[in-house]
């Protein structure tokens, strides 16, 4: 291929991070030609910098304090996690930040990948400037799908680039344990690599500029995360932001705006995220570059018929599988308008990201792992719904003292009075996080509190408390 | 009280296992006078010698399972489990075997409790042997539920007796590990047992009659467990049977139908159930003792409109979750008699057991877990229903692999075909036990598969296998 050689595909995808890749397989799978160009490694973000490795780091600090406070067992597992082993561990699932076999598998279901930057050149035209400064240009007969996800965003610090804070990537990816870190942030990236790392040897100390953890989910999941992070050894500091920072003689200075001085070896920034979109050509198709991308449930993006936003940079949802799920009916979308066909666009229809609305999952991979599907009781009364929180101490249940010797956890199912479905639950403890997937089914598919009295947990799960929620709701 | 004396109640429950517990709490819930009768301890046979008991000797085993399975950890955990210190812990949640917990329970809700032998002497009349053979004559102007649940059944093999053979009972409250043991059986408890004793140090022996483990789960379940109790150093026979059995000095000898001789120090029984009514006078209202007791929806015997025969009793389903589901049915049922109500009880009414048939859970503790809800596609295919099974290797779900090195399990979902409902679930792997219920919601729900692709699982757990299962159905 040559600099003017001109290729036409009917979907191309920029971005190939899980979200791309899911859009292409779809497109690919109705008999569409697809492209997806990547501007470093196919599989993404959640590949070698997120998901995955941050699992792998996590894995067996959960592991091991589930084993700590087993009886039995408790005594053979009081050392300190073998840290080489778990990285080593990470370094395998990130496949040693290769993307071989992800490129493989993009070749295997038929499409082409173009590594370079790709950049929207005006509408259904793609240019793509490879690493050798090559360029090639893409048209797309149907769609254009953007799929460049989030990164980073920094605070505008004085002199924090000369730092060389960590932000999610390095906090993912380091391949040693610093002896004194500081988590700046108390969202998901701030509470799960504070956990791994606390875990793996270091001294880690949280800034936090609210009030608590995991603002997001129900107030008790952060109360719990924090309390155990502490129990742990990490110094955990709510409202307290960074007023400055640098570096004196490799260590990291940090001043807190109440004037105190805390030194590490580290400095992770986990303080929210930014869309990747300000060099993807935006500009020429008259959006506005560094913006996030406003979408209809089918994924396309207001205004322009043939573009779509789909995964992180449109802001639904910044998750992993909400991108795939976007991105599998954004697929099906685009399929089913070149093909002419009628969208099943309506709530809950096969080209309508309804989930998105109300019915997002969400677990955080924390001793206590802290899982939510659905609406917190706030965004529940936010969005207008009559509704009632019941709430249940997990350690009541007889299958999570079973679980775990000392257990400590809550859960929250808020209902909606109107029609008594089930519009979020939150459950924080250890051993949730398979237990989700339960309420996520219960809220999208609306499954009334009637019905619910006969899905029986099986005895003695720790999942018996939706049987101690319905009790709880029925005897307030 | 005195032998004459006469005590009418509205409501008589006859056994004060958790199923009993249960119907005595919802009849009292409703204003109806209630008594509960019990010849052993209150709690019954699931609190002292069954879920309780097991499950506290296993969730060591499975944390130890998991903890090998875990790097960064497994180096610390490959000694034998501190088996003194679980079987203190089992004991402890076995109350050393008290009821005064359960008791204050019980008169906590306004329940009266009598100790001894219930017996029917006719309509509507409980006669209670005490345990210093002081009768006293209940009436009942409600209802009867009979509640006295199953025992273990043993072969009629000759001299079984002197052998002194385990049943479930003593295989869940022994203080003192085996050195060998023989289990004899592969259902439940036969594979829980054989898994928990192999763990805490007996050589496990395992004779099945029939072709394998675990048989009324789908195939793989039984083929996962067996594989891996033989990993564990258990000896699994299928296709044999016990033929003859003696103790020798002390030393049990069985002998195989196929003249095989085994030696051990104990030999458990674990091949079936009995109901427990041979002796709560059915005779004196013209019904079998000794029999299983069929009943409606509502919990009500066939035939006797102030009879109820509730959990184990009633065959529908010999699961303590199960019982209690029924108990809470059948509580409510006798409430909105008495009260005259119409009852709601169609089909997943709140006056109808209808999870019973069909959309019964089940969780089995092993190393791996096995986990089903509804019906395996033999049952399905048996009930005439037109479906189709996909199955997942659930090792190549990322959250699995993430879970467990080297992770090996599978998951199948059981298909409707007329109206794409989900029939059953089978999961069989580390870490299944608390998905379950998402299966079971999905099955109690008549979620369609349509609605279950916008119920997005959260990245990366085990539970991602629902949209592999989901994926595999659309392209078969």
């Amino acid at each position: 291929m040559t600099e003017t050689e001109s290729n036409v595909y009917d979907v191309v995808v920029i971005g190939a991070g899980p979200v791309g890749e899911n859009v292409a397989d779809r497109t690919r799978a109705a008999g569409l030609t697809t492209a997806i160009v990547e501007s470093e490694l196919v599989g993404g973000e959640c590949s070698y910098w997120a998901c995955m490795p941050s699992k792998a780091l996590l894995r067996p600090v959960i592991a091991q304090a589930d084993a700590r406070r087993t009886p039995g067992l408790s005594g053979a597992v009081q050392g300190p996690l073998d840290a080489p082993a778990v990285l080593a561990h990470r370094d395998y699932y990130t496949s040693n930040w290769k993307d071989d076999g992800q490129v493989q598998w993009v070749e295997s279901i038929g499409v082409d990948l173009y590594r370079g930057q790709g950049r929207l050149t005006g509408p259904r035209t793609v240019e793509v400037t490879g690493p050798d400064g090559e360029r090639r240009v893409l048209t797309a007969r149907q769609a254009v799908a953007v799929c460049t996800g989030s990164r980073a965003a920094l605070p505008p610090l004085p002199g924090l680039a000369d730092v060389r804070p960590w932000t999610s990537r390095e906090a993912t990816s380091a391949q040693k344990v610093p002896g004194r870190l500081i988590v700046v942030g108390g969202g998901v990236v701030a509470v799960e690599m504070a956990t791994a790392w606390q875990a793996l040897g270091s001294r880690v100390t949280v800034l936090v500029r609210g009030g608590g953890l995991l603002e997001r989910m129900e107030p008790f999941a952060g109360e719990l995360v924090a309390e155990a992070l502490t129990e742990a050894g990490a110094d955990v500091r709510t409202g307290t932001s960074v007023a400055s920072v640098g570096r004196e003689d490799g260590t990291v200075v940090a001043v807190t705006d109440g004037g105190e001085r805390i030194e590490a070896d580290e400095i992770l920034f986990a303080t929210g995220r930014a869309p990747r979109t300000d060099d993807i050509g935006l500009e020429s198709v008259g959006l506005e570059p560094g913006s996030w991308l406003e979408t209809d449930d089918s994924l396309r993006v207001t205004g322009h018929d043939w573009l779509y936003a789909v995964g992180d940079v449109n802001h639904r949802a910044l998750l992993t599988h909400q991108g795939k799920y976007q991105a599998r009916i954004a697929g099906a979308a685009i399929a089913a308008r070149a093909g002419g066909t009628d969208l099943d666009a309506g709530e809950w229809g096969a080209h309508a990201a309804t989930a998105d609305h109300g019915a997002v999952p969400q677990v955080v991979f924390t001793d206590p792992e802290a899982a939510s599907a659905g609406l917190t009781l706030a965004e529940a009364e936010q969005a207008g719904h009559r509704v009632r929180a019941v709430d249940v101490d997990l350690s009541t249940v007889a299958g999570a003292g079973l679980y775990a010797d000392g257990y400590k956890g809550r859960a929250r199912m808020v209902v909606d009075l109107e029609d008594e479905i089930v519009r979020g639950v939150t459950f924080v403890g250890p051993g949730v996080g398979e237990m989700i997937h339960a309420a996520t089914i219960a809220v999208a598919g609306r499954v009334p509190l009637s019905r619910l009295w006969h899905a029986v947990p099986s005895y003695p799960t720790i999942s018996e408390v939706w049987l101690r929620l319905l009790e709880a709701y029925r005897d307030a």
